[in-house]
Formats: structure tokens, sequence, C-alpha cells
């Protein structure tokens, strides 16, 4: 490490010479490699990233300036610049620093990021904000080609236009998203990608660098006369931003020139940056998707250890079984089909497999028109960004009955992803969604059953919910909507998912300690009729509900409901994860931290046996 | 009426001579404007389309040809063509006429509509359906200016450009949505509207209309030679569609003749069409928007009887005091500043005032942004139309724990509007959304003082919902969490918001009957923590909350599970509205038969005292 060492902030990159600037892109790149390939995290994005990070914080200061970061994957080069390079080897662990950009982790991350296409929208938030208060910083917004396929980002950008807020949105276009990008917008970039004009720009630029001092000064004439030479006239322009580009984003002078003429130009303008997933690493840059995100791996060869089965495997498979036998069966997928375990289902069956880009919102009213007119539409999402199709599953799903299959991957505690992408509020707005009925397969077998019955005989709105990864303890098959997989005397515990195998190891510790459990597990989430839990209660008269999920909207609340409903008497405690924040960090650690695991479960059965009404 | 009243079908309209097709239109605007005025209902765009509706039946069979309409409030032209003439008395009313389409009303309403921008969405996925199964039949999506603001528009367009299905995208230009349009895709369409292209388009087709015969024939050949010299490049040709126009919407013949061309293209299509709202009757020309959406008025003048004040009303106000006293105040409308009661406001204070479009997403992130930095952004919005930001709301606002004030108007039910427009789904999703707080204000008196904590004195995401209209019996002010309205000693009623007068009203009637109500009203909808409540169960042991919202995430089960967790013996009934599908209709004939009411409170209440189980 030659000179990533001793930098911490903005200042430090504007001090370095131009050798220097070189030599910390190498460092950069060479500690990314070594790094990511110890803790697991995101390395193709930000390897593309590193030219594009050093001229922002040449031109801007992160401490003061707002560069707001669309899904934030690829702040790791930020985060080197800003005093965190030696936090590294704790990415995304437990305590550790943070994969995605958090204000909490310093000023320098000016707003969160997760989700998809969000970044203009926060940007123009900001610029209004400072123009209001008679501030005086810049505002940035720095998102990818990706997240244009998001209409959010369309919302976003046509308010940026119309505002004449002073603002820098660069688009970085590395002509994929997570998974290569469809949509109009793509051939729209590529269009703006191949014209002539790049040509003539580069050569306008070179001659004017030529001729300027080190330090610039932008005259009204000279901006004019830059303005008229080098911004072409489209779509973005039409909306009513300044378009400079494209610009080699591996080409940190001219990054840096364009971005300072973006900056004086003092109105919203959109740069258009032209970048390579995976640069500088011959494996990443071959395979970007592969090593997009990905766990630990060989940082010579880039050979990646094998992963087991995961419930994302299992539903692939099932789903490709399944549309061999139905030509209805059409899979949809929003920038996700390798993380869903569509990939084989794409490539066995083109003409039905349908990526929409990431916009789950127009994915679920698709699906909404395809099942209107007969086909079987199996959506296939990550449960934290489903919720960008809320008002859809309501109005063009629900309200209309429609046999649309969600099947929403990543449900509950994610890991190193973090606040962002645990999927925990899906039970509490699924069950808002009128008629939709929710399954929760606790383990493989499970899924591939419930699979079949969600796809071949649900004539309604229907989700198939599942974890990331694969089992976790149980492997067993019970898919009736409840079941008693254990039977007690003591205290009622209900579990469904991942959730089952804790009950069940809670379960055998409080044998030791003399109070018997009776585990019913639910395979269906939807409604409020659970008749065997209302039995259970009036033999124990205990309710111990654990669930993965934040508290509005969970089961628990509505056995009890139910319960005092029937007058049984009964006491309850309900484990859940509250109001939904959770950091990044090992699942089980996370789950014993927020007092849902096994040992809570064991901790609050002998509160209420101690404590029950009928002692 | 000379000729509405033969009309039954596409097949009817077809049939028709150009005399007759005239005389259609005045006998469409007449009835529209006598009818309207007498039920209520949507005018002004409705007279903006009746030319192209009547091109559409003339062009497409809408029994079996699909046609998405956008928003769908412009749909009762499409409804008296199709045997409802008949039925307009009754419209928007219980068990009446719907004002917007519906499946279940006729085969002719190919899909339901409510809020905006979804339609395109639908129709690819109807394309691809019909393409799929190998079915004969043409897709269109008839779409508003207005819905192009909404982002889910443009990830439906994109879509419908690459997925190269036959499909024709009307877009229906009035140049506004119900608020003047706002953005840059409104400065994008002006610049259409304006080009020179317009002129020479309309001279080009009328020379080919000149040549043809009365039924068209198109060649290849001919549909090149068309497509070279009308159809410009723009935004939309970059997209993949194919974009024809702009053609004016109110010249049937030139109509007919595009969407003729646009449906043997058999590509994807957007014809562009200017309309002008409240065409042909010259107060709703002059106001359209007073007359987009109203009650009963005067056929012959116009006028509209005064309405008395509304929750609407007084927010508005209110705000406007309260942005006298802190400059930090930012009002944002999602294109309904008169509606919501921002009119005012935007007057007052028009550059701390953000009308986004039919962009309530972006509203959200946008109203992040300026949280983050400073600002106290009010977002004004529809509690249904709020849906389409549920994943702003828990990612930008709500895992960073930002000051937005989301004002919840018309929660609760509608009335009229609808199953796609009723506000009962809010307090399931805003108390999903980490660290909400909701109030839930009873009376004008409370609202005023509630937003006034909301806007002053809250440090958090915090969202005032209140109903449509006025105070419908209760006005006092009691703005605490929660609070004994009334003791009693036989049962707990738990009532927020509107219902507590039901509440009121019960108690009255069950204190006839010998029984002795607790009402306690809450005031703050968050969290699980009512010690009032419980205290009241340990005298009363039942439990009975009423609430005007469906039962996924209600207070109902959050007080029973609470109640169960302190070990209180008692009985509970939760009076709610299920899944939530509730048809058009007079508000209390709504809440009656869907039993929550004050006669269901009592019947409840009786049945709780009687089956006790502590009698």
């Amino acid at each position: 490490m030659n000179v990533l060492y001793k930098i911490r902030s903005s200042a430090d990159v504007k001090a370095l010479s131009d050798e220097e600037l070189d030599l910390l892109a190498s460092d950069i790149r060479e500690y990314l490699i070594s790094s990511v390939s110890q803790t697991g995290g995101h390395l193709a994005s930000n390897l593309g990233i590193v030219e594009l990070t050093i001229a922002l914080h040449r031109v801007y200061d992160t401490s003061r300036d707002r560069v707001v970061f669309d899904v934030g994957h690829q702040c790791y080069v930020h985060k080197m610049l800003t005093g965190r390079w030696k936090e590294f080897p704790t990415l995304r662990q437990y305590g550790g620093l943070s994969g995605f950009p958090k204000p909490y982790e310093s000023n320098d991350d000016a707003f969160i990021a997760g989700h998809a296409s969000n970044s203009v929208s926060v940007a123009v938030g900001m610029a209004k904000a400072r123009s209001a208060l008679r501030e005086d910083y810049q505002v940035v917004a720095l998102l990818g080609d990706g997240a244009l396929t998001g209409g959010l980002a369309y919302e976003g950008l046509s308010a940026a236009g119309s505002s004449r807020e002073p603002m820098v949105i660069i688009l970085n276009d590395n002509t994929m998203s997570i998974a290569p990008n469809v949509g109009g917008i793509a051939s729209l970039l590529q269009n703006l990608r191949i014209r002539p004009g790049y040509i003539h720009f580069k050569k306008a630029y070179r001659e004017f660098l030529k001729g300027l001092p080190s330090v610039y000064y932008y005259t009204h004439e000279l901006k004019e006369k830059l303005k008229d030479r080098l911004l072409p006239s489209n779509t973005f322009s039409a909306m009513g931003l300044n378009y400079i580009g494209p610009v080699d984003g591996h080409n940190r002078k001219e990054l840096e020139f364009v971005l300072r003429l973006a900056r004086e130009m003092n109105e919203p303008v959109l740069v258009h940056v032209l970048t390579k997933k995976g640069k500088g690493c011959s494996f990443a840059e071959t395979n970007p998707e592969l090593f997009h995100g990905l766990g630990p791996f060989d940082p010579v060869t880039g050979r990646i250890p094998e992963s087991s089965d995961s419930y994302s495997d299992v539903f692939g498979r099932e789903l490709c079984s399944l549309a061999d036998q139905d030509g209805r069966i059409m899979a949809i997928s929003a920038a996700m089909s390798l993380g869903t375990g569509l990939s084989a289902f794409s490539e066995r069956f083109p003409d039905r497999f349908c990526d929409v880009g990431i916009a789950e919102g127009h994915a679920c009213s698709m699906a909404a028109g395809m099942a209107k007119q007969g086909l079987i539409p199996v959506f296939a999402v990550y449960s934290s960004f489903l919720q960008r199709g809320f008002d859809m599953m309501i109005h063009d799903i629900g309200l209309q009955g429609l046999h649309v299959v969600l099947c929403v991957d990543r449900a509950g505690i994610v890991g190193g992803d973090g606040e962002t992408h645990h999927g925990i509020f899906d039970v509490s707005y699924l069950r808002t969604v009128p008629g939709m009925k929710i399954f929760a397969p606790a383990s493989f077998r499970e899924l591939s059953q419930m699979l079949d019955k969600a796809v071949m005989h649900v004539q309604e709105p229907v989700a198939v919910r599942y974890p990331r990864g694969g089992e976790c303890g149980w492997a067993g098959v019970c898919t009736a909507r409840e079941a008693v997989i254990r039977e007690g005397e003591d205290v009622t515990v209900v579990a469904y998912g991942a959730m089952l195998s804790e009950a069940l190891r809670a379960a055998d510790v409080l044998m030791e300690k003399g109070i018997s459990a009776e585990i019913i597990k639910l395979s269906e989430l939807d409604g409020n009729d659970y008749p065997l839990v209302m039995e259970s209660l009036q033999k124990t008269h205990r309710l111990l509900s654990a669930e993965e999920v934040c508290a509005a909207g969970c089961l628990g609340f509505v056995l009890a409901e139910s319960a005092a409903e029937k007058g049984i008497s009964f006491r309850a405690v309900s484990l859940n994860l509250g109001e939904g924040v959770i950091p990044h960090g090992d699942r089980h650690q996370l789950m014993r931290d927020f007092g849902i695991d096994g040992d809570a479960m064991v901790q609050a059965a002998c509160q209420l046996v101690n404590r029950s009404i009928n002692e």
C-alpha cells in the first residue's frame, strides 16, 4: 500500500499529485480484491468506480457536500477514502463496517442507500433544502444505469429538471445493473453511447483542457460556448437537465474536468459516465454478474467455493419442472434472475421469462394483466424489494382476486446486507393485500410442494415466502395450514418458516427444565382462522409466538385476538423484531440480540409458566 | 336524445353514419352534463374524451379487445356506449353504477382502474398473455398526460417498447392531470405539442385520407411510407415505441384514421392525442380543475353549492398559519393541491410549495432528503394513493427516523369513489413503517392541534390521518394518546377518528339496555402501549374495538395481544373492514353493511356481556 494508508478525507485526495493519484487507484483495487475475497461483499461494481470516486473527492468535499449514492453497494471506495479503510476486514460483519452508506457511520455518508432509484429524489429534496435555508453546499446523486430502469428515478429526474436547482446527477453506466439491462431505457442509453458526439466531445474538451490553468475559472461566455458545443439534445435534456457525456469513466482527468464543469454550470446537470464493472481484475471483468455480490473467494484465481443448495435453487428447479407441465406459467424477475434462482429457467424457457429491470411495481401490474388474460405469472423477488409493489399488489392484484404467484425470497433476516435488505415487513404487508394467501415453507421439500400448490391449485393471489440460504435444522414436510409438530401441555409455541428450528431447539431445552411445550407450525399466514392453535390454548392457556418479522401485523397479535374472541383464558408473549430496524451481521447473532432465538423462547416460556393466570 | 338510446356496444357505434356519429357526440355531452349535475361525479375529463371514446369503439370491439383505462374516471362515455347509459342516475351510489371501470360490471371493462399510471404495465401483461396463448385480440392502454408524471407509467412504456408486442398506447394529453401538470415530462410534452411536425402531420394524413377507400387497406409499402413521413423521433421512439401525433382529439375522423393506422402497424405504438378538458361545456372548459370531480351542481349555470368546512380545509388553514411562524415548513402535493386543501398555501407560499405530479414515491423520498437537510416537509396525500410510497416510507424516511410529516387525507371509507379509493389500509401500512408516529384526530380542532404537534414538536416520522368531508357528530378536543371519554363498567369500547361518534351513539343505546360502556378514544395509533385501555379491561374484562380499516394490522389485534401479555382475563370483539374490498356508496350505508357502525357495536357489546368469561 503506497498511498491509501494516509488518506482520511476529500482534502487528502485533493492534495495528491498525479502520480500519487495513479498509485492510489491501484492501491484501492488491490485492497478491494484482497479484503472482499476474505469478507465477501460487492466487488465488481466497486472495481468499476475507482476513478470516478477519486474524481468525486477531487471536486467535492463529501464532509460538506452531499453525495447521495443509489443502491449504495458501490460505496466501498468512498469509504476507503473517508477514514474507514482500516475497518474493511470487518465489512458486513456484526458490529463492523456496513457495506452500504450509513450516516451513523460517517458524516461523509449523506444518506442511507440500499434500494434502487431513490437517489435523485433524495438529492432534489436536499437541493431544495439548501436553497430554502440559504446554505452553501453542492448536491450530487450517483446512480447506475440499472437504477434508471426504476420509475422512481424518472420521477426524480423529472423533478430535478424542473426544479432548476443546481445539482449534478452522475449516471454510472456500466451497461448492466445486476443482471444485463433490459427495457426501453437500455436501448435509449445504447443510442447515446454510440452516437458520434462522443468522439467530438472528447476532442473538444481536450482542447479546452490544454489551454486552461490548473485551477479552472469559467466565465459566462466560456460556459455558454461549452454548452453549445458539448451538450447534445436528448431525453434528459428534454426533461430540463443539462446533459454531458458520455465520458470515459476510467480516465480520471477527463472525469475531473467534466465534474468541475458540471458543478460550475450551477444548474441541474446529468453527467453520463461509461465504466466497466470489475475493471482491473480479469475474473471480475469476465464475469461481473457472478462477482457482483458474493462470499469469500480466491483473490488470485477468482475461484468461488461451491455453495450448498439454497431455497432459491430449489425454487428455480421446481418452477422449471412445473413449466414443463403447463405452458401458461411465465416467470418474472426484477433484475435478479441469478439471485432468485431463475437463471436456468431463463435459459430453458426464454420466451416465458421476463426480466423487467428494477421495476417491482411494474412487475406486479404486468403480472396482474397476464393473470387476467389466462397466464400464470410467477414473480420471484426479494421480500425487501417487493415493498415497491405494495400499492400494485392491493390495487391491481388484490382487489380483483387475480391469481398472481409471488415468490418472496430473502424473507427474514438476510445477514450482511443489513437494515435496508432484511425481509421482515412482508408478513405485515402481504396480510394487508385483499385476498392474498401466504405460504411459509420451513424446508426445501415444503417449498417444492407449496410452490406446486400455489401455481397449480390456488386460484387467488398467493405469496410463498422463504429465507435466504438453506435449511437450518428441520427438513420435514408438513404443509397443512397449521399442524402440531410436537405435543405438550404447558405452553403453546407457534412458529413458521425458519423459526421452526428455533422452536424445536427451545422445546428440547424446556423439556429439560420440566416444561412441556406444544409446538404448532403454521404453513399459511393469511386470515385469522387457526383452530388448532385455539384448541391447544384451551389446554395450555399460554401462547408463545416467535416470528422473524416486525411487530406490526405479526401473527402473534392475530392469534391473541382470535383467542380472546373465543373466550379462551390465556396469557401471551409475542417475540418479534419490534420496529424492524435491524443492523447487518450474522443472522443467529441478530436473532439472539433482538430476542427471537431459541434461548429467548426458552426464557419467555419460563416466564409464562411461572406467571400464568392459571397457576 | 337522438342516437345514444339505441347504442349498446362497439358494433352499434360502428353501424352509425357520419351524421349519426355527430348526433351521438352531442347526445353524450348533453347527457353527461345533465346526469353528473344530479349525481355528482367526474365531468371535465369525460367531456374531453367524447370523440376519442367514439373513435375507440369505431376501431375496436371492447367486448373482445382489451382497452385498459388509466385512473378510470374518464370511463363514463365508454360506459354509455356499452349498454349502461340508463344506469347513470345511479352513478357512484350504493348498488349503482360505479364511476370507474369494473370487470364485474361489464366484460367491456377490461381491468380495474382508480390509481394512476398502471395501465401500460397491465396492457403489456395482457399483450404478452395474448401472444403466449396464441389468441387474437387487440390491446389498448388509454392514459392521460397526468399519469405520465408517475414513474410506473415509464416502467410500463419501457417494457412496452422492448416487448415488440402489438399494442396501442393512447396518450390523452389535456395538458393537465387534476392540477396543472408539472415536472420535466410536462415540458417534454409541451415541446411535442408545438413542434412543426404537427402541421405537416395533419397535412400528410389529409392527403392520404383523400385517396383512400372507406375501408382501409394497408400494404407494407404504404405503412413504411407513412412511418417515414409521420413518425418523428423523440423520447417515446427512443424507448422503442412508434410515435404518432399529436392528433386533434376532437376531430373524430382524424382520430379514427390514426387509431386504425396504429392498430395496423402491429407493433407497440404510442398515439399522442390532444384534447380539451370540459370540451363543449363553457363552465367546465373555463374551470376544469373545479369540474374534475364534484358533487351535484346547476347544469345550466355551473353553479356549485357551497360545501361546508372539511378536514382538508382545516388542514390547509392550519398549515398556512404554521408556515407563517416557521420558514422551514415546505408543503408537498402529488397533483392534489385542491383536494388536499393546499390551494391557498400554494398561492401564499409559492416558493415553499411543491406539486410533484402523480408521484407519491418521489414525494416521500424527496421529503426525506428535505428533512435530512433541515426542512420540515409536510406531504398532504390521500390515504389510498400513499400506498405508492410504502417502500420509500420504510427505506428513506423510517430507517433513518427522519421528521417527515404525512398528512393522510381521505382516511377511512370515502364513499362514491369506491374500492380503489377507500383509505382503509393506512393504519396497517403506517404502523409497519419503523418509528412512525400516527395521530388520528376526531374533530377539526383536534386536527389543528395534532398538526401543530406533528409539525412543530415531533422529531420523528409522523402521520396525521383524517377522513374525507367534515365532522360527523363529536367535535370535542382530547388529544392525549388515549383518554376515557365516557366512563362505564361493563365493556371497554375503543375507537379513534370518525368512529368515535359511532361509539358514543352505541354507548347511548347500550345504556338504555342497561349496559354501561366505557369509551376510550385513541389519538395515537403507533406502538403497543395503551395503559388506560389495559386498566379499563381489568375492570370490564371485555374489549370491543371498532375501526374503519382492514383487519390486518388493526389496533384491535394489538390491544388484545397486549392485554394477554399482561395477564388480563378478557374477551374481545374486533369490528373492522375485514379484507378491505368495499364497494362505492354512502359511507354510513357501507359501515352498516360491513358491520362497523354504532348498531354493530351495540350488537357486539351485547354478545360480549352475555357471554363474558366473568359472568
